[in-house]
């Protein structure tokens, strides 16, 4: 950043999505100066998350807006801020956040909840709350490119507001706490403040994927007793393995219902389940894993399927509980900082999702290798 | 009880079931003494819940057992005592509950759940734990009767697992209290514990019944800063009105789904919320007239439909919050004496849901007031 470009427009590359499935396309975009509470980012790392896999899909008819830059999940320093901010300030570190904190509402003033009355996440909205425009164009054309999940980390400079931008200390390692913008933060978060494992819990994690392993290590943390992962990859239980799981249930390999084996193994049930897959089926699996009685199923993954949840009114009777997190319930102005300083300090250990590191061009490698279930988290350089 | 029937057969009047909606035949049965564990109970007032109904109908054949004594909602003085029983004896004045407390059971010493491993509620189980018979018999051909939820109490005297007697204080008025044997419990309960419902805050009663207007006691209590009563008929307004209702909504007057007019009424919507009628639909309107972020739908109505929840796993993201209660999570043998304590002393005010008291051979006049939504509690003397 050693020009000032703040007020004007910056051409630079951006991976383009023109419609669904297709390869992300590397081509040359401008981006428009941050306006009133917004701020212009140069992301120096990104990492691919499933839920820009799903967009990339076109899962949902509803969320295919094309051309688009998807990407939330990433770390980078602050290039010029708009009108209005003041938390940030040119050459900050920071990693943006799909959900963000206004701090002033009535759900950011709440402890109960990480919701922002105006800046919660919204996978529909591609355009910026301001103006209801985008910020990118083609450089070709000066065509509007669209916005995602009010992040769009997959170019080199981005514009958000400045509600969904989390300043962290410069000690912090870029290249690695990228993963807090959204996996790891999830994941871990749903174990903190969600569920808030206790010592000696027992634990179920339903898909081992980054986020999985994230919940599996801030249960770990929590001195949990027995943490067992579920996923049909045999493949994910090698790095779990290392990551704090201590026993491991590949679907396939039983005859009997999974619910029946961790019931079986844990003395009736566990006492959380964190369900990372986004599938109903499953779902109805972890809830009924958790122990009657005081049992907490806790909805991580994502659900593209329109069906209702596979729960009877009469089955909440038992005392087995079921709630979403979004971010690990974690306020991301407030309270991210705090988790980035743990991960800095060593206290919180999520390298080992890092499967693997490419340069920016490679980005359809990357997909390939998240969505073949390959990596884990596979963090490129912008 | 001036003569000592210890150890012998009782012979007394019943209310008796013989099939699906038939009146219920006021016969002489017997009444053997109580096994191990067991209790015999002279029962002096008994009131009837919807469950009762629900059974009477024979909404779920796999319930439909034949001949039965319904009735769980009673007071009555210990007869007899069997083999083990330390805690109760002769002459206590007690409660019969559907849902037991062993004391020692994983469950039991959690505070998490009034759950017991072994005497939890079983609208399946029609005998006793001990031996899998009953200990009621026709006086003329000594034919089995059946048990109804470990309590029935449409009968003079019944035979109770000790782990479902809940003795309480003498000064405690027998008439009345009865009411706290389900009811009352489960409203008050739900309000209290399940819920927790904090000073200030905002409340939607789904069903003005019994159990409904409990529920808005125990929040009124709390200090709940408005409480809406929600329900088809309007006859319910009035009582309500003395009960700590403060809105009301009727669903059939509104042009709109009553969760917008809930929505609309409380910027947004209401911090707890409490279904007591049974209805998947009502249960839908209930859960999305709780606010987003902190909102708590307590399941209180029982669910005999098959069908699942009209619930969808993202909407859990919304951080709406859904869960089930029985008994309202009172710990009966532990806690219930505490809330007869409560009413005893003017602190929980429960009159106004007696509404009719009659003798015990008018229980089917009883029965119709309830099932035509007259009554909210009618209290028989038997």
């Amino acid at each position: 950043m050693a020009c000032d470009w703040t007020g004007k427009t910056i051409t630079c590359r951006a991976a383009v999505l023109w419609g669904p499935s297709e390869p992300l396309s590397m081509e040359e975009i401008e981006v428009d100066p941050p306006q009133k509470l917004e701020v212009r980012v140069k992301i120096l790392f990104t990492s691919i998350c499933h839920t820009d896999l799903g967009v990339w899909k076109g899962e949902n008819s509803a969320m295919s807006v094309y051309p688009r830059i998807l990407g939330h999940e990433a770390s980078g320093v602050v290039e010029s801020v708009g009108e209005g901010v003041k938390d940030l300030k040119r050459g900050d570190h920071v990693v943006p956040v799909c959900v963000g904190e206004c701090g002033d509402c009535v759900y950011c003033t709440s402890s109960k909840t990480n919701i922002c009355d105006k800046y919660r996440i919204n996978a529909f909205r591609s355009t910026m709350i301001n103006d209801g425009k985008t910020r990118f164009y083609t450089a070709s054309a000066r065509q509007p490119i669209y916005h995602f999940l009010s992040t769009s980390t997959f170019s080199e400079y981005t514009v958000l507001d400045s509600a969904c931008v989390v300043k962290i200390q410069p000690s912090a390692p870029l290249n690695k706490i990228c993963l807090l913008s959204c996996g790891v933060s999830t994941g871990v978060g749903a174990a903190w403040k969600t569920a808030n494992v206790q010592e000696g819990s027992t634990v179920a994690v339903f898909g081992l994927g980054a986020v999985g392993l994230a919940a599996a290590e801030g249960a770990r943390i929590r001195g949990a007793s027995r943490i067992i992962g579920i996923d049909v990859n045999p493949d994910k239980f090698i790095k779990a393995k290392g990551m704090g799981v201590t026993d491991f249930v590949n679907p396939r390999e039983q005859s009997i219902p999974v619910h029946e084996v961790i019931r079986s193994m844990t003395n009736g049930g566990v006492d959380y389940c964190f369900e990372c897959v986004g599938n109903r089926e499953v779902l109805r699996e972890a809830f009924m894993s958790t122990h009657d009685g005081w049992g907490l199923c806790v909805v991580v993954g994502v659900h593209s399927s329109p069906e209702l949840l596979m729960l009877h009114p009469m089955e909440l009777f038992d005392g087995r509980r079921i709630v979403g997190t979004i971010l690990g319930d974690i306020k991301p102005k407030s309270e991210l900082p705090d988790m980035v300083e743990k991960y800095t300090n060593g206290f919180l250990k999520v390298d080992g999702l890092i499967t693997h590191e490419l340069p920016f061009e490679e980005i359809n490698t990357a997909m390939k290798l998240l969505a073949d279930g390959v990596s884990l988290r596979c963090v490129l350089s912008v």
